[in-house]
């Protein structure tokens, strides 16, 4: 099958909602998720006796509904869902989400079985299912969601994981750091459509800039090899696979009925084809801001700027540890840092300690920032700091957006959890192209995969993607 | 001298500042952080003409002031700083904090020779001097702080910091967990009192049950050395040493004009010793919230409960990978879990899922959660999940606290970034004895700590300390 077998899952013009149950249980948020995203084309709940669902007519079964179904969304029982596929077949609904859930992942032949049985339902009845055991697609800009609560603006992230409960997590950690979605699918047991057909989409989907992905283990892995390898380093590919250690497949076998393959052969891949991994949400989150927000350009040599001075020595060590140099300044720059700073309680050497003082005084911090940001050496700066009110902190901020702005060089903001109280303070960064992070050592930690993926590219003579 | 000699810097009965300024210059925040905290003793400013600093007296010298000084604190400009020690010994000040700074940190041996000089005159004086370039002490019993905002009330966490603003900083992000502190220190460039006396002044201190440090580097190598292996595993010590790398050295070099010594030297001391090391502030935070409320038992075999099933595999690998053994459940418990939990969507093995609609109907959390507390072969659960509303997540806290609470069992809950948009709603939990975690890999890395000292504390056959 083509590509464009897939593009109905992600801009569906009418949908069915097979199975919707009419109190508030687990399948409800799939009805909130459209009715909060505002889905424009028309809704049908399919179920056995209701005659209407939260002001929605229901039908008897997919055969009553009057329109065409582009998709459907089944959470019948597990014992009907052979049934719900025929009728899907029946009314020639082109894709299929399918949330229920007790196959594979249950462990036994049987599970896998069924699920081979209804990939040749689907392939029989000439459309394509998600699932089983997922909660399927979220694309703002065709205004679909699997939960409620996910934001209204698209972005430039896609995402495709086996866990549902992930997308919800994932997506509404990044809406708390502006960082929005193309498509985001939870495809979970993937008895038919498998991971490396949703990486190929967003490959070639003009939304999706940087894809990330949650993995527990794949069907076609040689799919997935060969997707990787045609499109490798054309966008940043950020994984994270689990189910790496005996513990973690037997917990990814009972979740999704996956079988994770060994850590090292991953590894190994990861590293041919410049696949970026990581290893827990918050670096995943990490990552995506760095490639979200971040140019990508330069050879990875940083400057840090700290007013509190303990937090920059432990940053110098991670930038060592993460393989990034820090920078030299040229004597230009080192004879302004002199005009502009203090002689006591400060240093000009990179790390750069601004000083207490440079809280009350804004021009410390903002001073050298232009200047380092005007030091043809200087790559990226990491600077840690802020106002010592709110409304210094908001000019602080203005001052990092600017320079930003003018200087074109990448400055990443650290700002320690809990540090600034109102973190709406931050806004004006993330729209400014400065992502902000928690503490140096993460800032380092994904700056670094960034810089990673760029000097590949460039080794691999690739331009701009 | 014997370790009295420190004491007082703990409980001074009265406070000279020394080269206060008048305006709101940096040195500003230890007169704040003391009446912010409520100081009751005296507080006198010195100054060279002002007859009166923000409501208090000032003194042309510490010779003016009528009343005995306990300890002196020093912002004198550089140049003065020899004559305000002298002013000290002349006065009989016991205990000098000195925040000016400009010495050792500028590199060259001028620094060191000046810092000698200090401790020189400190010693015949009869007094002790913390600092150069430092901060000082936040003791709230005593109800002294060199910042204004940090919390007033006691807790049992001591911390020893060569960075002033790594205490502010902490003390800050430790407050937001309910974690309270003894005693933090920021000892700087240390030209007399050197880390060494500081942490064996904190291993005797009954207030203080866990000890933690960050440390650039020590002048006294050997007295750290006998005070760790007098002490080993009295108390928890958790270290964030920095400075390994070349860059990390140099910054430390020009931070607090520390020697930094060699990573793997740090490492072998570490282990002899049953020290916790960790990598960056987030692992520090982590790690003293497991000691904090943990109870320090069993044998590190930990089920994981998730309503959200993907992050539980990653949960899973991060428990092997931490040395911790996912526990086996009895044939009793599975039997109980069988009867709570529904077939499809959840699984009873260890990751155990409790499904999608557990957020709904909280009785599958909570009653899993006590059959899981009862049985003998578990010694922590890491629970993921929350209420689908406000209201319900407040009544799975509760939950969590009262089994918590009868079954003695570890419990450790994760709270996604942004999940629970209350961060109140978590205040039962900290005041219940459950430490919070933002992922489960982050949960399980900081209670491994805890399994690790506390089975090294049998090997070695320590009781209860």
């Amino acid at each position: 099958m083509g590509k464009s077998d897939l593009d109905v899952f992600f801009k569906p013009r009418s949908i069915a909602l097979v199975g919707l149950p009419r109190g508030l249980k687990a399948g409800k948020v799939f009805l909130l998720g459209l009715m909060d995203q505002g889905f424009d084309g028309p809704v049908y709940p399919i179920h056995p006796t209701a005659k209407e669902i939260d002001g929605l007519k229901a039908f008897r079964s997919l055969d009553d509904v009057p329109g065409e179904v582009d998709m459907a969304i089944i959470m019948s029982p597990k014992e009907t869902v052979m049934d719900a596929l025929k009728g899907c077949a029946r009314k020639k609904v082109k894709a299929v989400v399918l949330y229920t859930s007790g196959f594979s992942e249950l462990g036994g032949d049987r599970g896998r079985q069924e699920e081979a049985r209804m990939q040749k339902i689907a392939r029989a009845g000439g459309f394509r299912i998600i699932g089983p055991n997922c909660m399927g697609i979220y694309s703002p800009d065709s205004k679909i969601a699997s939960f409620p609560g996910l934001p209204r603006v698209p972005g430039k992230v896609g995402f495709l994981s086996q866990s549902g409960s992930l997308i919800h997590l994932f997506v509404h950690m990044c809406g708390s750091h502006m960082l929005y979605f193309s498509h985001a699918v939870s495809y979970g047991n993937s008895c038919d459509v498998d991971l490396y057909e949703l990486v190929d989409r967003l490959y070639t989907d003009d939304d999706t800039q940087i894809i990330c992905s949650y993995c527990e283990g794949v069907k076609d892995g040689e799919g997935l090899v060969r997707v990787m390898r045609e499109n490798a380093l054309k966008k940043p590919f950020i994984m994270w696979k689990v189910g790496k250690t005996s513990s973690g497949m037997r917990a990814a076998s009972s979740h999704t009925g996956s079988l994770s393959g060994s850590g090292h052969l991953w590894k190994g891949i990861f590293h041919q084809y410049g696949i970026t991994e990581v290893k827990d949400i918050e670096e995943l989150m990490d990552t995506v801001m760095a490639f979200y927000h971040l140019p990508l350009k330069g050879e990875g040599r940083v400057v840090i700027v700290s007013g509190p001075g303990g937090p920059a020595v432990s940053a110098a060590d991670a930038a060592e540890l993460n393989d990034l140099s820090m920078a030299y300044l040229t004597d230009n720059t080192i004879q302004e840092l002199k005009a502009i700073l203090p002689p006591t309680g400060t240093s000009i050497k990179n790390p750069i300690d601004v000083g207490m003082s440079a809280s009350f005084d804004l021009g410390l911090y903002l001073d050298t920032l232009d200047a380092l940001a005007r030091d043809k050496g200087v790559d990226a700066i990491i600077i840690v700091g802020g106002g010592a009110t709110d409304e210094l902190t908001a000019q602080y901020i203005d001052g990092l957006v600017r320079i930003r702005k003018v200087s074109g060089k990448a400055i990443i903001a650290v700002s320690y959890p809990g540090f600034i109280q109102d973190e709406g303070l931050l806004e004006p960064l993330y729209t400014g192209g400065i992502p902000v992070y928690s503490t140096p050592e993460r800032a380092l930690g994904a700056y670094s995969k960034l810089v990673r993926f760029h000097r590949l590219r460039k080794a691999r003579g690739i331009k701009k993607g």
